[in-house]
C-alpha cells in the first residue's frame, strides 16, 4: 500500500483539474503538493494524460531530489518545483502551465504591469520577468538552474505578495498555500495576463494606477486586516 | 423565516447566472435588487462560490448601508451599489463584474467610442469612464467613493440612457430596471467592448457613425416610439 | 392552420440554429427564406428569444412588404431583406447577424480583403463594405434604405460570386440559395474576417495572392467547372 | 468486403476528431495516413461532413495518384498528401487544416518565428512560409505543385524536425508517424501561432532565445537522448 495518500490526493486531483481550467493545452502543466513534515513533495509523472491519472501514479520526491515512492518518472520540472519548495517557505504547493497569454507576455520578454484591480486583488506588483539562462546553465541542471533564475528574481520580492513568476521565453510558475490556491493564483496570472494584453494594445503607455488603490485591492483581501470574504469558523 | 423573498430569489438566480454568462472569472462578480418601497435591496454575500448559492444567503441592506437582514458579509462593493440606488432612482438592480474586454478599456484609461449600432441598440453614447479616485478618497470610504465618481462621471447624462459605465482602472457597472435587463446591459457592454477593441486595432481612428444612425437605433429599441420587439399585452 | 409550412419550418430551423453556431449575441440575428412562386418569404418575429420560436411565429410577408399571415411583428429588418430578394434573383434566403469579427471590420469601414484561400474558397473578392446612409436615408424607410445601399454597392459585382455584404458601422448580410447556404456563408464571412484580423495585425500592409490562385480556389467549389465534394445523384 | 481496414479505421478516427479539437471550421481540414507496404494511403473523401464518416468512406490511393478501391472522391488535396509520403521517407500520416492563427500567418506571408520553448518543445526552428506558387504552377497541376513548394521549402530541413509547413495564402500542413502524432503536430502548431501572435502583439521585435535552450527543450523531446515522458514497455 502506497504512503503519502493525503498529498497524493490533492495533488492528483489539482492536476486533473488543469484541462477544464483551460490553463493547460496537450500535456503542458503539472502540479506539485509538498508535506513539510514529511519533507517529500508529490507531483505529476511525465508526459502521461491528466484523464488517466490516479493518486497512485503521483510520484513521491524528497527535498533532495530522490524518488522516495513511484514507479513512474517524475515531471521533467521536478527539480523546479523542489526549488521553490526549499527557497520559499510558505509555500505547499506549485503550477506551472503554458497558459497563453501569460507565455505571449514570457516571450515578449515583458514582465505583466499592474494595471487594475483585478490584478492587484491577486499580486502585490508586476509579475515578474526571470533573466534568461546563460548556455551554461542550461546544458548543466537546466530544470534546477530555471529554479534559481526564479529564486534569483525574488532577491528583493516577497513570494507570499506576488505568487506567481514569467520565466523568460518559456513560460508562467504560480503557487500557494494548498494546490486549490495555487491553481486560482495560475487562473487569475492568465486572466490578468489577458486583460493586459488587451488594455496595451488598446493604450501601449498605459501606467499603473496610485499605489493607493492597488494596495486597498491587495489588503482587502490579504493580511491581517482582509474584510473580503466570510469569517472563517 | 426570511423576509424579502422576492428580491432574493430574483437577485439569487441573477447571481447564479453570471459564470455561465461569460462576464465573470473565478468570484470577481455581483448582482443587487432594490426594492424601493420596502428601502432595502438584496446582494450577493462577499466571496460566496455561485454554485453554492441560495436565496437565503442574500444579504439584505437598507439605503443606509445597515445590514437588516443576513448572516453573511454582503459583497464588499455594497456600498457602490448603494450609491447608485440613491443617485440612479428608476433603476433597480445593479451589476458589478470584471467582464474582460471592458476591464481592458477601463485599465487602458480610455472609454468605448460609439462606433456602430449593436452599440447604440443598448447606449446612447459613448460608455463613459470615471476619473482617478484620489489617495484620500481610497483612504476612506473607498467603495462609497466609487460610486461617488460614477454618480459624479453622469453628471451630464441620464443613467437611463447609458446603463453602464468603466470605473478608471478597475471595471464596469452595468444597472436597469431588473435583474434581467441589468445582466443584459452588462452583457451588451462586454459584447461592445469586445468589437469597439478589434475595430480600433484595425482602424485607430475609427470615428462615430451620424448622430442620425445611432439616434435611429436607440430610439428602435426604447422610449415611447420604439418598435423593436413585440407589443406588450 | 397556417400556409407557407414549407418555408415556416426551414426558417425557424434556421433561426434557432444560430445561437449555437456563435454567430449571434443576445437577439443579434434573423433568418429569412422565400418562395418565389408564392412571391413571399418567411421571417423571424422582433426580439422574440431564439429557444421559444415554432414555425407558426414566422411572419409572412408579401414583396410588396404586406404581413400575409402572422400575429406578431416582423423583424425590424424585414424591408431589407425584401429589397435584397428583389434585386437579387437568384438568392432565397437572407441571414443577417452582428457576428463580432464582421461588426469590427463594419466599424472600422474597411472592406475585408481578399488574403487567402479561406476566403477564396467562398467569396469571389473582397467583401464589399457599402457607404454611409444619409441623414435624410435614415430618418425616412430607413430599413428599406439600408437595403438599398447594398444593392447600389453590387452594381458591378456579382452576388451570386460575393454571396455577403458588410453595411457600414452596422455588420453583415449574407445569402444564398437555402437557408444552410446561407448560415453557411454568414459563419464563413466571420471565419474569413477573424483571420483577416490577425492576419492585418500581423502584417499591416498584407496584399492579395495572385488572382490564378483565387479564382483556382473559388472555380474549385462553384460553376460548373467545380471538382470539389461528390457528385450530385 | 473493403481491404486496408487498419488504415481506414486510424485515418477515419482522425478525421472524426478534427471538429473537437478546434482546428477546422465548416469542412476545412483532412487527415491522411499511409501504409508504405502496401504502397497506399487513405483519404478523406472530399466535402463530406466529419461526423457522417465512416472507415469504409475513405478512399485508398495509390503513391501514382490511382484511386485503389472507394466510390466517393478523395479530398481535393490528395496530390498534396501523395506528394509529401513520396518526399518524406519517415511520415506515415499528413494532416491539413485551415486553423486561425496558423492561417493569419500564412496570409500575412510571415514565418511563425521560433519565441520560447512550447514552440521548441515540437518545432525544432521556425516554422517555415513557402513561396508563392506561379500562374503557371496554379493552372497545371495546382494540388502537386503545392506539395512541390513545401519539398521545395524542406531542401534544407529535416521534415522530422519541423513537422509542420505554412503554405502562403493559405495555411498549415502537419504530418507524422501516426495519425496521433500528425494531429497533435497540427494542435501544437496552432498553439504555437496564437502564442507567436501574441507575443508578436506585445513585442514586434521579440527575438528566439538562445539556441541553447530550444535544442535543450526539442531534445528532451526527442531523439535517443529523450528523456521526457516513461521508458516504452
Amino acid at each position: 500500500m502506497k504512503r503519502y495518500s493525503d498529498i497524493r490526493e490533492e495533488c492528483c486531483a489539482a492536476n486533473k483539474s488543469l484541462p477544464s481550467s483551460g490553463l493547460v493545452d496537450l500535456t503542458f502543466g503539472n502540479v506539485s503538493l509538498c508535506d513539510r513534515q514529511a519533507g517529500v513533495f508529490a507531483i505529476k509523472p511525465s508526459g502521461v494524460d491528466y484523464t488517466a491519472l490516479t493518486p497512485d501514479d503521483m510520484v513521491i520526491v524528497d527535498f533532495d531530489g530522490k524518488v522516495v515512492e513511484g514507479s513512474l518518472n517524475p515531471s521533467s520540472d521536478t527539480p523546479t518545483h523542489r526549488r521553490l519548495f526549499l527557497a520559499f517557505p510558505d509555500i505547499r504547493s506549485v503550477v506551472h502551465t503554458h497558459s497563453r497569454k501569460a507565455v505571449a507576455f514570457a516571450q515578449a520578454a515583458r514582465e505583466i504591469p499592474l494595471l487594475g484591480t483585478t490584478h492587484a486583488d491577486y499580486f502585490r506588483g508586476p509579475i515578474p520577468l526571470t533573466r534568461a539562462l546563460t548556455p551554461e546553465e542550461i546544458n548543466s541542471a537546466y530544470e534546477w538552474e530555471t529554479g534559481n533564475i526564479i529564486v534569483e528574481r525574488f532577491a528583493n520580492l516577497n513570494p507570499n505578495d506576488i505568487p506567481a513568476v514569467l520565466v523568460r521565453n518559456h513560460g508562467p510558475f504560480a503557487w500557494g498555500p494548498s494546490t486549490a490556491k495555487a491553481v486560482e493564483n495560475a487562473l487569475a496570472l492568465e486572466i490578468v495576463a489577458d486583460m493586459a494584453f488587451h488594455a496595451l494594445t488598446l493604450a501601449p503607455n498605459a501606467v499603473s494606477p496610485a499605489l493607493a488603490l492597488t494596495e486597498k485591492h491587495f489588503l482587502r483581501k490579504h493580511g491581517s486586516s482582509a474584510t473580503y470574504g466570510q469569517k472563517q469558523s
